[in-house]
C-alpha cells in the first residue's frame, strides 16, 4: 500500500493530462476531479480512471482541448456540445452555464451531447449546493453498459444510472450520489477476484433466477444487476428510466451500439432565492439535518447521517493522513504516464 | 360487493363537495380527481377519501372555496398558497401555472403553502406530460405522518414520501408514481386486518429490529417503516429527504406539530422544445418504451411493462365494467354523504 498526498496526485494527473495534449487548465480540471473522489473515499472514481482516461486518449475516444460548447439554449436551458473533451471539463463547464441561468433565471435544466465519462456525479450537485443552490443530476451510460434488467425483465436494458442531487447547509451541503441498480458491474468484479459471494437480491443470471454467485452473472452467457429495491424494484427500475431519459433520450440520444458518448449528464438546479429565500432555506435546512440525525440509532448502528456526511468525513481524514492506493493500482498508473511520456517520481506525499 | 360507473362516482362525489360548500366547478375537479385514481386502480386514492375529505371539511381543515393564490412568483416559479382549499384544486391549479410558466421558459418550479390531501401525485404529472412535457413531482406529509425511519434509525422522522414523473410518448404517457419507503402504513393496516405478515425487510419494531408482525410494527411503543432499498435503504432515505426538501423546505416549511399543511407539493416541468423537440423526443419515447419492454421475462413474470402502463390498462377495463366497491366502503361514503344532507340514490353504475 502507498500513501500519496491530494496535492502530488493532482499535479502527476496535471502532468498526464497535459502530455495527453490538454491545455494546462483543463487537465488540472480533471485531474482535480478524480482526486478529489479519492479523498471522499470514493476510489472507483479516482485516479485508478487516470489509466482508463490515458487509453481513451490514445485510442481517440477522448479528445483533449476539443472546444466545449452550447450548441443551443434559452435562458433557462443549454445543449452543451462537450465534444468529447474530458468528461470532468466539460461537466464544470455545464456547472457553470446552469448556475449563471439559474441565477438570473431561478431554474434551469442543462444537457450535454458528445461526454466522455464525468466521474464522480455528485461532484457536480455539490459545487452547485457550494453555491447557494439546488441541484439535482442524472448521468446515463452508452449500451455496453447495460447490465441493469427491466423490472421483470432477464436482459440488460438499462444502466447502473445514478442520479444525485445536493442542497446547501450552514455547514457541509447534504449529498446524495447514488447508482439506481442493488450493486454496480464494477463491485462484482471485485467480489470475483476475492472469491466472495454477491450479497443476496442484486443479481440474476443469465435464466433470470436469483444468484450470488459471481461466475453465475458473468457467465457467458451472462446475467442482469437487478434494479433498486428488492420486492420493490419496478420502484428503483422506474428511477433508472427517468436518469436515461434526463441525460440521454431528452437531448435526442438513440440507444445505438455506436460510440456517440460516454456519459449523458443532464442538471437541474433551483435558486431557493425564489423561493423561501437562501437564508431561511438554509436555516429549515440546518433544522431538517438536526431533526433527521438526532434519533435512537437502530442495532447495528452507531450513529444516523445526512447524505454524503461520511464522505467529507473521509475527505478531512485523507487531507491530513493522504490517500492510500494499492500496489497494482499505483503500477498502472505510473505504467499510463510512462506511455505518455511522463515520468514519476519515487517519492510518495 | 358494489360496482359503479365513473360517471356516478363523479357526479356523487361533485354533490358532496358541492353540499360541503364548494363551487360546483371545484367540486367537481375533486370527484373526478378521486374517482379518476379509482379507475386507475389506486383504490387507496380514490372515493374511499370522500369519507376523510368530509370529516376534514367538517372539522375546519379543508376551506372549500377557499382563493388558492400566488404569493411570490417569477417567470420561471411560484409559490401558490392553497389557502387549504381541497387538495387536487390546488393541485390543479398549481399544473396549470407550471405549465404556462414552462411554455414560455422552457422549466419551472413551482410549490405549494398551505395544501391539503392531493389524492394520486401521478394524476399531477401525467396531465402535464398529456400537455407535452416532462414532469417531476414530489409531495411531502406533516410530522404525524412520520412513520418511516432515517437510515440507521428506529424512530420515524420522514413520510412514506412520494415521488413522481411523467413523459409524453406517442401512447399514454410514461408514469411513475412511487412512495420513496418500502411499504405505506396503509397497506400494513390492512395486513393486520386480514391477520397476514408484512413481507420481509420493510418495518422495524419499535427496538429497530426487523420484524414481519403487523402487531408489533403498532405497539405501542410503534415500530418504523423502511426506506426504500433493502440492504442499500440508505439511497431510499436520500430519495425520501429529496422529497422533504423539495416540498417543504424550499417554500419555508418547518418541521412542527402544528396542522399547516397535509401535503406539500413540488412540480418541476420541462419543455422538450427546448431541447431536441417534443417530436423527436416523443419518437425517442417510443424507442425507449420498445428497446426496455422486449426482453424475455424472468421466471414468475409474464411481460416487462413501463411504469404507469398497468394502471392505463385497469382505465380501459374500468371505464367499461365499472368501479368495483366493499360495502363497508360504500357504507361509509353513503354515511359522510348524508352528513352534508346528500341522500344517495341505491340504484348502481
Amino acid at each position: 500500500m502507498n500513501i500519496f498526498s491530494g496535492d502530488y496526485l493532482k499535479n502527476l494527473g496535471t502532468d498526464i493530462f497535459c502530455a495527453c495534449g490538454a491545455p494546462r487548465d483543463e487537465a488540472r480540471i480533471v485531474a482535480n476531479e478524480l482526486v478529489e473522489a479519492n479523498l471522499m473515499g470514493l476510489d472507483s472514481h479516482g485516479v485508478v480512471r487516470y489509466i482508463w482516461y490515458v487509453e481513451e486518449v490514445l485510442n481517440g475516444h477522448i479528445k483533449p482541448g476539443a472546444p466545449v460548447e452550447i450548441l443551443k439554449e434559452t435562458p433557462t436551458t443549454a445543449v452543451v456540445d462537450c465534444g468529447f473533451n474530458f468528461g470532468p471539463v466539460g461537466a464544470n463547464r455545464m456547472v457553470d452555464i446552469a448556475c449563471q441561468k439559474a441565477k438570473k433565471c431561478h431554474v434551469s435544466c442543462v444537457v450535454s451531447w458528445r461526454n466522455h465519462h464525468v466521474g464522480r456525479l455528485g461532484a457536480y450537485v455539490q459545487k452547485i449546493a457550494e453555491y447557494g443552490m439546488f441541484a439535482f443530476a442524472t448521468a446515463t451510460s452508452p449500451k455496453s453498459g447495460h447490465y441493469v434488467s427491466p423490472w421483470g425483465g432477464k436482459e440488460g436494458r438499462l444502466a447502473t444510472n445514478p442520479l444525485a442531487y445536493a442542497v446547501p447547509t450552514s455547514g457541509y451541503p447534504v449529498v446524495l450520489d447514488m447508482s439506481t441498480s442493488m450493486i454496480s458491474e464494477g463491485q462484482i468484479r471485485i467480489l470475483m477476484h476475492e472469491d466472495k459471494p454477491i450479497p443476496a437480491g442484486c443479481v440474476l443470471d443469465a435464466d433470470g433466477n436469483p444468484t450470488t454467485d459471481p461466475k453465475a452473472f458473468y457467465g457467458p452467457p451472462r446475467g442482469t444487476i437487478l434494479s433498486l429495491g428488492g420486492t420493490m424494484g419496478y420502484k428503483g427500475f422506474g428511477l433508472s428510466l427517468l436518469v436515461e431519459i434526463l441525460g440521454s433520450t431528452l437531448v435526442g440520444e438513440t440507444i445505438s451500439e455506436e460510440y456517440n458518448y460516454m456519459n449523458g449528464l443532464c442538471l437541474i438546479v433551483i435558486d431557493p432565492g425564489a423561493f423561501c429565500g437562501i437564508d431561511r432555506f438554509t436555516e429549515l435546512m440546518d433544522q431538517v439535518c438536526e431533526y433527521t440525525t438526532t434519533v435512537s440509532t437502530a442495532p447495528g448502528f452507531d450513529e444516523v447521517v445526512m447524505p454524503g456526511a461520511l464522505d467529507f468525513r473521509t475527505r478531512e481524514v485523507r487531507k491530513v493522513h493522504g490517500i492510500p492506493l494499492d500496489d497494482h493500482t499505483w503500477e498502472l498508473i505510473t505504467n499510463a504516464a510512462q506511455k505518455v511520456g511522463v515520468g514519476v517520481k519515487e517519492q510518495c506525499r
